[in-house]
């Protein structure tokens, strides 16, 4: 604990006076008044979070935690639960969705094993972080202890550490686990008092029975292990996921490194909620990059009072919107340190 | 009119064949079926107008067509006059936002004069297209003859063909002219029945007045020259402007070539609404890069009914919106063609 303690101790507020340099300079660019829209919006927001109007080289990075659900026990998945280790090869292999689309930022991605059930053979570029094959099945008992909710959350602070000494500025979680939106949709119930059912989906894909059952193991879940709402670290042990807490810490130490955070989906802005409840000051930090079809993302969203910058339909997870949302904010930190002023350009500025 | 004529014989509809190639594609790959959402969307379409799966490099380019308007003379814009021919000399210098935001792709920026109010001195890359020093005021008679209609629109044609030659596959017309939403509000109320009123905006920043005062000088110009909705030609010469002319030209070559248009804002999609009234079969080529605050943007891309794929509050015009379309649209194909299958990666599919 002592760790998240001090991490948790280094986070400040983000800087409005920073925003407001960023919006002065924004106003002497040779194009009207806000006529930038959101893309103005959100390089005021990199630059309050980072502290600096020009960031040089962005190093953007995608870091991939995968992690099984004992919960997939009780059939809330379209898919088996092996995919999550396949998945993670087909990821080394480059040949996921987050491969492709992080080749066009591009960004870096990394692959970590931070809760797999199954024994990975020595694999060139899986940082091995297991904490156990997979969480225990939530209708059962909770999910995990609280010492390994503890320590799912350093996983993510220390793989966010390495990722800004490396000279990242722009990071992303992403994910993979088959059943993963089970413990994302507990962990958004509670924690912003919707009701299950306004905040469980189709996930990969059930059908309605399926969506029906899933919500059903869910409220379970949530009546055999009674996580108390007011203590993220007890909801996240006992209905959440190792993934969801590695995201949290990752989050909480790139806000102490002051390196903005965009979120990809329902996921990863789960384990944004979890973040926020351990320290207020972290939504500053966050973009939202696309509003998923998950019907919890959108509540999480509301609860963080972030606006996501895309809407595509998307619902891969893995970090792919994340990807995209990256294009953006690199390209409104272009806008910002690149564009001619009114003055320099010799363009006459309107007259009132 | 005969090269015009032989431009309009060469354009065929869309191929549904390659859409559901592409589909069928898309559908094998490692991920749930759909869940890259309109990413899928973009990847089908630019398929069925290009009639290949894999275009390899899209060499994506950004033609500006930059013009002045004679209207400006009733005071429809915030900024004066000279500012067309600045940012003229802005675009050529690299310190527009068209030219940030398209090096962040990166695409190419070729800068037209097809009918800007200045004398430019010979300038390293300003391609010279003048067809007269701005249009006429549109208040007092037609903006323009129907041969100079027929002129700009072959201006545009010529440089998509060009652009086609050298090796691009992704085109967008960019526009910059002071005054040119008033024609494009003129052109867009013409061609969709809607009201002036309901397709006129703020521009680069007008205030209520100055709005009421433009939704007037419109109402003004059309009741003036009449306009005749179901002549194309008639409403550009009347009402139009050498940009609108030289944007529509550029989509119905590049349609006829099975090149791929991104439009930008307001002023693009205002052009594509004459080249679809020369062409039915124009609109399975575009793509709307994004929603404009624009009013009359929204009434144009529903009569071509045509989604955009961005939503950010932009009203800058050059081409910046399709700058950002680029990157999705490219990112899509990237997933299309570059994505492991279930079986290459033995991944499990789900078994339903």
């Amino acid at each position: 604990m002592e760790r998240l303690e001090e991490i948790l101790r280094q986070i400040e507020p983000i800087d409005p006076t920073w925003s407001r340099r960023a919006q002065e300079r924004l106003d002497d660019l040779t194009k009207p008044r806000g006529s930038l829209g959101r893309l103005e919006e959100c390089a005021q927001r990199y630059v309050a979070a980072a502290r600096t109007m020009d960031p040089g080289e962005l190093w953007p990075t995608v870091i991939v935690f995968a992690a099984d659900h004992g919960v997939t026990d009780e059939g809330v998945s379209a898919y088996p639960k092996e995919v999550t280790h396949q998945m993670v090869l087909n990821f080394l292999a480059g040949g996921a969705g987050i491969n492709v689309l992080a080749a066009q930022v591009p960004a870096e991605v990394k692959v970590v094993d931070v809760g797999v059930a199954h024994d990975f053979p020595e694999k060139p570029g899986l940082i091995g972080r297991k904490i156990a094959p997979g969480t225990d099945n939530m209708v059962l008992g909770p999910a995990m202890s609280r010492a390994q909710a503890v320590q799912s959350i350093l996983v993510g602070a220390d793989l966010a550490a390495e990722a800004a000494e490396a000279g990242c500025r722009l990071l992303a979680p992403g994910e993979m686990g088959i059943g993963n939106t089970t413990a994302a949709s507990a962990v958004t119930a509670v924690l912003t008092g919707h009701s299950v059912a306004e905040v469980t989906g189709k996930g990969t894909g059930l059908d309605e029975p399926g969506l029906k059952h899933k919500i059903e193991v869910i409220q379970r879940a949530i009546s055999v292990n009674k996580p108390d709402a007011d203590d993220p670290l007890d909801v996240l042990h006992k209905v959440g996921g190792f993934e969801l807490g590695a995201i949290a810490g990752l989050i909480l130490e790139a806000c102490a490194r002051r390196v903005p955070v965009v979120m990809d989906g329902f996921i990863s802005t789960a384990g944004a909620l979890i973040a926020h409840r351990l320290h207020p000051d972290v939504a500053g930090y966050l973009f939202a990059a696309h509003r998923s079809v998950e019907p919890g993302h959108q509540a999480a969203l509301d609860d963080l009072a972030i606006k996501p910058l895309l809407d595509l339909g998307m619902r891969l997870g893995e970090g792919t919107g994340a990807a995209l949302g990256f294009m953006l904010i690199r390209a409104s930190l272009a806008v910002l340190n690149e564009m001619a002023t009114f003055s320099s350009a010799g363009v006459t500025d309107r007259t009132d």
